[in-house]
């Protein structure tokens, strides 16, 4: 590792599979988890493994198909869920347990009716604990986006003490604002002692659609991994999009940090997670949308036929999809119907593209999108053209 | 308008619909906008008239259609564009002309193929020729993302004096980074000089997932206007949510700022969008996709039946949504399964639960999701329970 690598822990066989509707066969998760290999992920959350029967062979089988990223497995601070995850890790090359619990006062006070004393000594137990399966350790401290940032601190250090290896600091309910995610890490950063011997690690999620935003002002703040899912999925609204990280990441050289992503395998892996769990991704995605790299107003067509950065700051190619797209609609201009024109074999000259504008707006008001074969017709029956030869 | 109130600029009608796919027809328009003046919208932009003659006649029919907001209509900086907007707003209660050029160097040279004193005249005429028009003219500066900060203050400048009522800071490609988008908005506050006669308004693009990240730094840092669009439909990877940052300040008294519009219609109002424009919504989409407020792990599950906000931070019935959901998935526990069986009208004792959990996560394993009939009649096929009086 380099000072300036941020490491890439995908949640999506875990965070990402929990959601309604999106649950994977083992097959389906080893297929997914070979991709994240190829991808260049350097941790994949497989599952969680005391949930299910079904989830504990799968992170098996995850473990024996993938060489190359550590293999994580989910755990609550119980006894029970550290064992049976250390079991299911036992073929990984690398393993890792994460395990930990909520440390704000919600969460204490309501849903685990403890007080801060004890849920200081779970913790440390369940570190511990893990320890004795593996050697490498991620702590979570539940709705840490909402924790105190002294008594967070406290924790941090007693469990980096007992052997944590990675700290997460979800924001588990998606409430941080950017600055205030920022601050938190730089917090821990600054007070926690012994810091130095672990990773801090962002888990945001995307309840008010600040997850990616948060994720970036913690690595620019100290954390050095991000949790994350292809498309963006997990509980309720979602996780961190990996996509958006990566490609901030990437298309920012000037914020120092990067990633091991192989970011031309980002579309074709969205692709299959969308298929294989069923979950579609809207149209107006960031980087993996169907429209992403798609100009349809006349005064953005015109500027990228005339140079592509004047309206796109990632090549489309960057990440693995193959070209930009001029689709003509009632708000395009003459410099697409010229442009698509010519893609199907007719150069026309202005008195010509005059004709054919006239008629295409007729034709685009009444119609949602004009395809090739429309503005073909309307080329045939608006000037002396015939059909070029193909 | 008081110090802490933010504007909200819907361009649904504009930048959403030039989307590939979401034409709409004139009475589709209309009864959009009707439902965005219900939703308390500040600023209806309503299209691009120049662009056909079928957008004109529907800006036409916005402006007879809605009473209490502004309705705006685009226009480059080309005189036919803005006398064109003129007369489609010719019947507004309120009317507005959206004018502006590129200010950037890319847009300047590669797309518009000129300097900056020619641009600086051009942006200086189009505002004088459109306040001809109307009394509230608003000056996009396109580009201003990737502008340099010191000839974007003198156009603004210039604007200003020629009588540019609302300045609009456009990040066209969804390059700034959340923090470089709040350092621009507070450099033209304190730089320009006139700027108290004006609002700033942030207009973002979704590229890297950041649009709604940059809209709040720009009203942190002094913009008073947001420029977004229902379920962030817009060029590309689409614009700001207006979902989004409406309940950022609505959730965060402690920023300070506020809007007037009425939440309890959001979700309406996003289907509505997505029927019309035939524009899915991904079910992991923050506040209105369908799964925003949907619980599936145990772990979560369980916190939020002790008490809804340890997992969730809006109040599903603020945004106009029923209720919160509780799926069953092989990633349930305990508290789900005692939970939804008590809904379908069995108390199960504490031995009746442990074996219905274990013939649960079987179906769960093999199985997306288990719905309330598959769970009775695995509570019959475990229990002595006989069926319960309906």
């Amino acid at each position: 590792m380099t000072d300036n690598q941020v490491f890439i822990f995908d949640t999506t066989l875990r965070d990402g599979e929990q959601v309604p509707g999106c649950k994977l066969n083992m097959d389906q998760k080893v297929e997914i988890a070979r991709q994240l290999e190829r991808l260049g992920v350097d941790i994949i959350e497989a599952g969680f493994p005391v949930s299910s029967p079904g989830d504990f062979k799968a992170v098996q089988a995850v473990c024996q198909a993938v060489t190359d990223p550590v293999v994580c497995g989910l755990s609550r601070a119980v006894e029970n869920d550290i064992k049976v995850a250390g079991e299911a890790l036992r073929f990984a090359k690398r393993g890792r347990i994460h395990t930990g619990i909520g440390t704000s006062d919600s969460h204490i006070r309501y849903k685990l009716r403890s007080d801060q004393a004890t849920i200081l000594e779970r913790a440390v137990a369940a570190v511990k604990y893990a320890r004795t399966f593996v050697e490498d350790v991620e702590f979570y401290a539940e709705d840490a986006g909402r924790t105190d940032n002294e008594f967070l601190a406290r924790v941090l250090e007693a469990v980096i003490k007992a052997g944590a290896t990675v700290l997460n600091i979800p924001d588990t309910t998606g409430y941080c604002m950017p600055e205030e995610y920022g601050a938190k890490i730089r917090y821990l950063r600054e007070n926690v002692t012994g810091i130095h011997k672990a990773v801090l690690s962002t888990h945001c999620h995307n309840d008010l659609g600040l997850a990616t935003a948060n994720s970036i002002a913690g690595v620019l703040n100290g954390a050095r991994q991000i949790e994350c899912t292809i498309n963006g999925i997990g509980e309720r609204a979602g996780n961190t999009s990996l996509e958006e990280t990566v490609m901030i990441l990437r298309q920012r050289p000037d914020l120092g940090l990067d990633t091991r992503i192989n970011t031309k395998l980002i579309y074709e892996t969205s692709r299959m997670v969308s298929d294989r769990m069923g979950m579609p991704v809207q149209p107006n995605k960031a980087i993996v949308g169907a429209n992403a790299f798609a100009h349809s107003s006349g005064i953005h067509q015109d500027g990228v036929i005339k140079r592509r950065d004047t309206y796109e700051i990632i090549n489309p190619l960057d990440v693995g999809v193959d070209h930009s797209k001029i689709v003509l609609t009632a708000r395009s201009g003459r410099a697409a119907i010229a442009y698509r024109s010519k893609n199907i074999g007719y150069n026309l000259t202005k008195d010509e593209l005059d004709l054919v504008y006239a008629r295409f707006l007729e034709v685009a008001d009444a119609k949602k999108e004009v395809e090739d074969g429309d503005l073909n017709t309307i080329i045939l029956a608006t000037t002396t053209r015939t059909a070029p030869a193909v």
